[in-house]
Formats: C-alpha cells, sequence, structure tokens
C-alpha cells in the first residue's frame, strides 16, 4: 500500500425530480466515490420513500426549497418536466449551488436567458445533461469528425422517436409537453455538436391525431428540416406514436454523409442483445443506463457523472449553458414553423 | 461542501505486458481514482518508454522482478502471452502481490494449480480476467436466464472468431499459441458462466491448412460440442483465418435457448456503428476499449477496475481462480479431441 | 402430356437503350415465355452487338424509328436517359407500340402529358416502370395498409441514397439530371402508392458543393419534406455523395407509421448475403436484378415481366399513365422548392 | 403481333399432399404457362376442397392411386411427410410420371435406392425438391465459391432453427418425424452443394426434454459435425424449441470462411421488413413464398417452377436423385451418432 496519503472530501449532491430519469442521477452520484447523495426530493412521497430506501439517502423531502437551504449541498439535478426548470434553477444558483438540468434547457429562450444570468452571477457551474455526447457511437461520429475521416460534414439525418407507451403511460405530463422538447431537444444537440456550427433555418410540419384521439394533446410527430450557418443540412425526424409492439421504448438512428466518408449510427434496434420469452420480443438496453456486475453505467449515467467530476475539479462541462440556451431557440423555432406551416429564419 | 473529510489512500498497481491489450490495464488503473498506477514491465523499451510517457508512469522495467521486489506495489496485472503466465504469477503471489491475469489463467492444469496454490498460500487475491462477464448483452443474458425468463437453458451458441490478422500481424506468438487459448478461453467461460454448470466432454474437429501456408503453424479454426453436467449442450465456434476485408477485427455471436425464451447477442457487427472512409468499412469499438470525452470505458476496461476495487475493499473478485483453471481444464481436452478425433470425457 | 393442345402466340418487343438497366429490360424479355425480344437499339454500337450476341437478338440498330417503322414489333421499352423520353415515346404510340418507360416519365409535366395524349389517341398500352411496387418488402407493407394491420398511415420516411460512383462513373449523363429525377422518382412513387393519396405541398433543401468540385454540375442532396391531401406526411432523403466504401451502391430504407402499427424496410444494408473478400466488402444483390440457376428474377426484372404479360393479356398495368405524370408534377415542384427555399403548393 | 405461331402443349402435373407446403406446389404449378394443375390429392376433404376451389382445380381425390392412374397426367409432386414418400414415388415412378419429391428424399437409404431403381426402370426424371439452391443468398454464396472470391472453401457453419410451434402446431406429425428430416435435411445438402463434396465423419449431440413434456416425443435439438473429403468441416444447428415470440418462424444462417473471403447469410432475420401491430412483431417472408401483384414467387415456388421446366423441356434436374440419397445418409447417420454419443464414420 502507498505511504502517500490523499485527502479528498465528497461532495454532496441533491437531486430534484426522481421520476423514470431522476433514478439515473441517483445511480450516478451514489455510485461515484467522490459524491455523497445528500438529499433528494420528490412530489410523490410513496416514490421519495423508495428511492431513498434503495439509494441509501437519509434526507428527503417534497420542497425542493430545503434542498436549496441546506448549506451542506454543493450542486443539484434538476429533473423535472421540461417547462419547470427555470425557477428551480434560478432559486439553485442564486443559493450558490451547481446546476445540472436535464434536457431541454427550458420551453422558452427568456427562461434560458434568466437561469444563464443568474448562474454567472452566483459564479456556479451549470450544465444541460445532453448526454448523447457521452454515447461512444456519437462520439465515434464526432471523432472521425474531427480527424477528418469523413471530409467536410455535408449532409446529417437524425432519427429519434418513441413508442406511444412515452407520451400516454411513461410521462404524466406527455400533454403539457411535446415530443419536440422530449427527443427534438437531443437531436438538435447532436445536429449543432456534430456540425460545430448553428442552426440559421428552420422548417417542420406536425400532426395531431392520433395522441389527439387518445386524450393527450400534443402533435404525433414533426419532421423538420435544418440549414446551418456554414452550409450543412439536416433532416430530423421526432415521433411519438410508434407501436408499442416494438422491442425498444424508442428508435434512434443517425447517417452522416461527408465530402469524403459516410457513417450510420443505430442505437435502438442494434441487435446486441434480442430477447424473445413469452412477454414478447425485447432488446434489453446495452448501453444507455445499464447495471453490471452491481455497478452502473451507460452513457446516461457518464454524462452526469462528468458534471460531478466538473463540479469536484471545478472544470468547465463538456456542454455549455450556451448549448442549451441554442438548444432552446431551435427548438422554439421548430414549433414556430410547424405552426405556421413556413420556414422560420433564425439569423446569427 | 461536506464537513465530513474522508481519508483514502490510493493503492499502487503494476503491470507486467504492455502490448495491446496491456494497455487497456494502463487505461483502468491510470483512470482509476482509488489506484496510482506505480510500475509497468515489458521487454521492448521503444513501447515501454512510449507507455510511461503516455500514461504518466515513473517507473519502467524490463525485468518483471524488479516490481515484484518494490514493496510499494499492491498489485500486478500479468499481460504476458498465454503460456508465459505461471513463472511470474507464482513469484508475484509470493512477493505477497494481488494478481490479475489475463486470459486463460495458463495452458496446462498443472499451471494454474500451482499458481492457485501460490496465491492461497500468500492469501493474496487472484483473478482471472474473463471480462465478457462485464459485456453488458452478457450480463443481460445472465439476468434474464437468472430471473427466469428464459425458463431452464438447454443449447448455447458461441462464434468467437479473428481475421487472419491477428494470428500474423496482431501478435507475436501466434504460433506458439491457439484460437483456443486466444478465443476458446472466452467462450468456454461464457458456457460454463451462463449455464452455471461444468462441462463434462467435449469433442473438437480442427484442420491446420491456411495459417500454416502462411508461415504461422498453429491451426485454422476448432469448431467444438460440449456437453455440462446438467445436461445442457453447447457448439462452440473459433477461427482464426477471417477475411481481413471484415470491418472489425473479431466476430462474436452468442445464441441462448432456453425451455421458455430464446436470446442472441451481436457484440461485433450490431451496427451501432458503421463507418464508410477513403481507408475503407470499419465498425468502430463501441463497447470493448473506449475513450469517450476523455473517460476510458468499455467492459474490457471494467473487469479491471473491478479487480481494482476488490483489492481495495478487500471483497472476493467476480471471477474465481477455479474458474480459471476449469477453463483450462476443459481448453486441453478440447485440443486432446481435435487431436485424437474423439470425443473427451472431463468427469467430476 | 395433355391431349388439349393450345395455340399461343409470341408478342415481339423491341428495347431502345440497352445500358445498365436496358440491359435488366433485356434480361426480362428474353426470358418471357410469350415474349420474343425482336430489336435493340442503342447509340453505342459496341454495346449493342455485345447485347445481342449475349441475348441472341438478330436485329439491332443505332436508330430507334427502324424499330417503330417494323410492323412486327408489338411493344417498346424506352430506356433512354430521364430527359430523352417524350420525343421517342410518342413516336411509338404513334406507330401503335405499347410503351413501357424507365422512371421518371419525363422531366415535365408537358411532356407526360403529350405522351399520354399520344397513347390515349392510338390506343396503346403506356406504363411507366416505378418497379418498387413489386419489391416484396414495399408490397408487404402495401398489403399490411390495406389489411388494415398498421391503421391509418400518419407518417412516412424514405431514404433512397446512392454513392458518389453512380453520378460520376456510372452515369455518363448524371450531370445532365439530378438524384431527384433518378432516385427521387422511386421515392415520391412510394409515398403516393403507399398513402394511396396525392401529394399537395412540397419543401425541399439542396446543395452542391461535392459533385460540383467533381465537375458533374448537380445537386449533391435534396431533404424533402411532403404532405398529402389527406394529412398524412412523409420526408424523403435522395444523396448522390455516399462514399464508395459501403458494400452497396445505393442505401434504401423506409418507415411508415400508422395509427396502429408501424414498419420497417431496409432494402440495401439487410445482410441476406455479405462478402468480404480481397476485393473489398460487397452484398450482393438478391432482390433487384438476380440470375439464379440460369433464370433471371428480382423485382426489377417483375416489373417488366408484368408489363409484357398486360400486353399479351390486354390487361391495364398496375401503374397508370396518371402515375407517371402526378410523379413528374411533384418532382418538378420539388425542384422548385430547393430553388426557391420556400414550400410549393400543389392544389387538386 | 407476330406472324409466326408457336404451338406449346400444357403439361398436367398432380400434387399428392396439399398441406402447408403442398400449397407452395400447387401456387407453383397454377401459375406456370406451360402447366395445367390437373388433379390434386389430400385425405384431408375439407382442405382438399378449399385448395381445389383457390386454384381452380376439376379433380380432387383422396387416393393418390386415382392420380397415377390418370394416363393424361406427366407428373406429380409428393408433398406427403418425410417417412411417406416411398411407396408413392416408386407407383408414381412405375405408372411412367415424373416425380418431384419434397426433402428429404426418404428416412431410409434403402428407400431411396428403392425410388431411384424405380425411376432409372421407367426413365422418368426424379427431383428432390433442396429449395435453397434456389435462395438467391445460397446461389451468391456457390457463385463465389465457384469464381473463386473465397478461395478454398475451410469451414462452414449453418444454424436453421424453428420455433416450438413447428412441432408442436403446424406439423401433425412432429412426434414422428426429427428436426434432422425437417431441417437437417437443407443443411446437410447446403454443405454437400457448397462444398462440392460428401461428407465423410458425422458427430451429433441431441436432447430431448422440452419436446417431450410437451408430449411430442422427438428431440428438442441437434447439434452436429461433418467433416468432408476434401477436408471441410461444418458445424450444423438444427433446434425445433425456440421462442415463439421470434418474429419469424425459422432462423437461418449461414457463414462460409475460405482461405481467401468470408461470407454470411442471413435468410431470416435480414430486415427486409419488420412489423409491429397490436399482433406482434413479425418479419414478413419476402424471399421464400411470396405473392407480389398477384404473382407468386421466391425461392421455394421458384424449384418447383424448375422441375416443371426440366419436364417440359427434357432436361436434367439441378439436384439429382444422388443428391437425394446422400443426404438421407448423411441424416441417418447423424441420427446414429446423436444415439450412440460416438463419431460415425461414411467411408467413400
Amino acid at each position: 500500500m502507498s505511504e502517500v496519503e490523499t485527502v479528498s472530501e465528497q461532495r454532496r449532491f441533491g437531486v430534484i425530480g426522481t421520476g423514470v430519469w431522476g433514478e439515473t442521477h441517483l445511480m450516478a452520484y451514489a455510485s461515484h466515490p467522490g459524491v455523497e447523495l445528500a438529499c433528494i426530493c420528490d412530489l410523490d412521497e410513496e416514490l421519495l420513500a423508495q428511492r431513498a430506501e434503495q439509494y441509501g439517502v437519509e434526507c428527503t423531502t417534497t420542497d425542493y426549497r430545503e434542498i436549496l437551504a441546506n448549506e451542506e449541498i454543493d450542486a443539484v439535478s434538476v429533473v423535472t418536466p421540461d417547462f419547470l426548470h427555470r425557477e428551480i434553477a434560478v432559486a439553485a444558483a442564486e443559493a450558490g449551488k451547481h446546476v445540472l438540468l436535464e434536457k431541454p434547457m427550458a420551453t422558452t429562450v427568456e427562461d434560458c436567458e434568466t437561469m444563464i444570468a443568474a448562474a454567472e452571477a452566483s459564479g456556479v457551474t451549470l450544465m444541460v445533461d445532453f448526454h448523447n455526447r457521452w454515447n461512444p457511437a456519437m462520439w465515434g461520429i464526432k471523432q472521425q469528425i474531427v480527424a477528418g475521416d469523413l471530409g467536410a460534414p455535408q449532409m446529417l439525418t437524425v432519427r429519434l422517436n418513441d413508442t406511444i407507451y412515452v407520451p400516454t403511460g411513461m410521462l404524466s405530463w406527455g400533454g403539457r409537453s411535446t415530443v419536440i422538447w422530449f427527443l427534438g431537444s437531443h437531436s438538435v444537440d447532436l445536429v449543432r455538436w456534430l456540425f460545430d456550427d448553428e442552426i440559421t433555418r428552420v422548417y417542420s410540419v406536425a400532426r395531431s391525431h392520433v395522441l389527439k384521439a387518445r386524450g393527450v394533446d400534443t402533435p404525433d410527430f414533426f419532421l423538420t428540416t435544418v440549414e446551418l450557418a456554414g452550409g450543412g443540412v439536416a433532416q430530423i425526424e421526432n415521433c411519438w406514436i410508434m407501436s408499442t409492439a416494438m422491442p425498444t421504448v424508442f428508435d434512434f438512428k443517425l447517417e452522416m454523409i461527408g465530402s469524403e466518408g459516410t457513417c450510420f449510427a443505430d442505437c435502438s434496434s442494434h441487435r446486441m442483445l434480442q430477447s424473445f420469452t413469452p412477454a414478447g420480443a425485447s432488446y434489453a438496453d446495452v448501453a444507455v443506463r445499464t447495471e453490471v456486475q452491481g455497478e452502473p453505467g451507460g452513457f446516461g449515467v457518464n454524462s452526469i457523472r462528468h458534471f460531478a467530476d466538473c463540479v469536484i475539479e471545478g472544470r468547465e462541462p463538456a456542454v455549455s449553458p450556451r448549448d442549451g440556451l441554442e438548444n432552446t431557440r431551435v427548438l422554439v423555432a421548430i414549433h414556430e414553423s410547424a405552426e405556421s406551416g413556413q420556414p422560420v429564419e433564425l439569423p446569427r
């Protein structure tokens, strides 16, 4: 054993919102050697108690302000519905907490700007959890672009769809959001990040039939085309009504065509593992949020760990507040275009 | 920030053999917060210098005994060719170092028994790096078996093949080993682990044409059938002569058929990421050994991290010395059967 | 053997244009028991002689009018470049020949209308060769829609791309056409046919960099969104610059999402047959134009056989002249939208 | 229209056995322009009436001898269970009918020899319907071998499995046959045909648990290794207990590794068409037996059409009686090896 002993201090993190994805934050923090999962918040007391027991958290609350008032807490994850980020994030920043926001940053540009101003004023770290930048397939494409293997990026297509279970069963608030906020946010972030460029023009067509008939008043899908400042073009497909007979809850495919090379990613029906049992056909998650030999893993966990590492080491996260703001700006324009039926310009 | 400060001590690890796979051990240890990568050994001084610089290691040596003589070192990885494990591992155990052996444990049962005896005598931890137990796809199948989703396992097929580049280009010692030691070791471990049972009968057919004609005197392939004590049967395919035009260096597929369910894994041509560039068709590694946002990952890294965690926490690793021994026992029988053309019994 | 003897008469067919796809017409007619491949025409005399020998055709000419002047010929295939259909087709109809036109019907709506008028005036059969309606995967989707298995069709995406070899190597006239005429024509036909509806609005973005730099002045790709009268929406991707390292010359994927079901077709990288040889990675054609046990087959051949059957039996082909006209109307609008940057209405 | 009129005579064909696969023969003959589907036989009168109506056949019988007694009939297909071929085929040959036998030829070598002798004595054509030789993927591999693209074939693996529905639901006589007769016959034919060589040694392991427990007393699977005279080796997997949650009723994969190239076929989960509907996940047949635009097609139909063409034109079929005999000889040896647990030699 080393004679040298190092002194390290665990940082204390809180999680506000412990639903399906909130649990990923619990997994990431609870398994991080430098982090103490100090306090968790949810409006659902039963769920809260269950999570607290499973992840060994002593402090629980239904009022996020209690977490913010706790001076021992260094940082918080905000994993509430899309449209409920601003108030919490601003209060957190004002309380001096570093903030990790689930995607999208917010549903208005003003919300984004307000949160960024609050973080800057307090000097806290603010990151939006665009975790596909940690997806090994997406990272692989990014590296190939950076290395020049594909030549200059010309066009990109991204499909990110969910089965109808997501807006009608998994999310209680599907009708108060859209598939653009939920999945388009990832898609747009990938476009900006892979092209390393800004989107300047948007066109989108949406329809509202199937979900509406099911009592969830939100569009079924958006089919979007975006143009980038440097000349690149991308087609984005976001749909919330795929059949629940699909073996995965989502369908995620990406294609990048450069002047010299072409590449394809399939992050859903890749067939790493296919299972057929009396319960039906299913493809288990092997990449997003996994638990192998007792250890949590997957890129959904790794982006959260990255935030923790940045807080601990005082580093800038790989996703900037501006990434969140520009993302929301595009998402707002997509909704506008789908509404008006016309292209929307995003001048720079 | 937490008022509570914890004192942790970094353990010091050495790596003996820093070639292709030795580098994975360097990546795993160098990035582990509880580990100091203290000293590395290789006979190739140029490579050694390069690795030392890249991983920030100050101590290097071409004589592994120097590492074993270093009292500050707690544990070593032995990443030498298959047939060169025994002497080093026994010496390491006698020097009180915990030992992580790359697979296979050794090429004779006697070597395995000797190493196990040495480790038991010294009370050190001994693990064989069957990293597919950390492969999310394999873990997923294991969990489905344990959960009963597949019913009772009946039959299994495992293909684990390499392109001819591996024995002729990647490995300098291909002609002194066989594809059974190199890939059959993984295959047999998966059979034993997934069935949770011992192999009692082995039949194998091998041929030696293509590699021999290339001057590497080792069989081209072994096609093996194994029977397990509880009645299960598995077919194993290990080939070393696939075309180098393949987009991956290996082909890895597994199928498990249970009384109630069927599942399939494809760990090579899964299409998570396919690239087509002037350099040809390639499928980048997204699962075995990756580096995403500056952090090493993948199941090849995670099994090594697990060893480090076990050393740090004084836990038993998920792979036991007996797993290594029984694995080698079966591999020896496969060679015997291929030689004699007859089934070989492995009585228990 | 049957005592009943039937008298059948072989119809005589000519083929105008015997290049890459013209050969498919030769294969289809030469192997059809009810057809005599009577005369073939091409401007390239060397190619013509070669085809004549291979397919056992005695009559060859470099002037298509000779074929039309031949009173014994019942029907002709026109397999000339997109923009050279009208003159030949009108002359053929006026000469009383049934006409099979390769897709697209023509590159202007007026050309289509003129050809249709000529065919109607002469009472000859006129078919456009949208052979994907014979593609078993597309037919399967169509049958599922008709059977109601998918519910009401909501959205569709079609990708039909080629490697850059097609416009720069395979076609001598790539620079005088576009990927929309060449591949968009298939894509748009699939949209109209699968929705059984007309397209009323079109938006497209194109870019012109890579091919232009290679001296072929035609857009690299069009990313198109179309809306149908009944509310359906489709996204269409047509690109001509994919890497030549791809194992197939084209990439063809289709996804249909209905109110009740979702289906996916992959007609290019489906992996029915993958080969890796010293010549590289290639996926052989097993569906479009095949020759198995000496017999030609595949859906590219079957649509042509269908035309022959319709001529022989006096039936209406499964593709109508109006299908050709409406297809061209949409393709023209796609070019217009790409030019103007605005949506184009196609009122009905 | 041609002045030349040709006189062709339709040959009259009968089909004995009109179950699931018998219908394929009906489809092939009914759609062949040179064939009259003259009479059909089945023991199930209800099914018989239904088939007669659907395929427009006037003559039906429950006694196959009536078909053989009909002097106007030229040829018959025998599509009865495996073990019921001999009596019918011998009687048919003696009645001067050409005979197409479904695979396997028979379940004993003696049966094969007797049928061959009868056909030779009568001078009739005898073909066994190994239709995978018409499978475009298999044909593609064969052509690559013949062309030398793969170098000398070294090893082959074939998986041909069914879901448990086949022996328990589809076949009424599953318990009186085995998966080796049903699927192994195809597998072994592919091995002989692709290597163009004879099998000289066989080893197989079978188990009997799951089907037995379901009341169908036949093995669940056979895992077989075969060696060929010229040094090639193949592994064959035939299983009858896959989960019925699979999207296809069978799983069919083949891999051929030659000295210079490697190729892979996937004829089941190839993803040409995947559908997800309230009825579950299913991959429609696009290759074996299809009906597109009203025309039957697929390689299952094409091999039967080939037999009709050979009868009409007096040609030798691409599958010889000896192919049937040698196939059965190997299948018998596989059963023997599975029984004895020892390799079985097949000396030449």
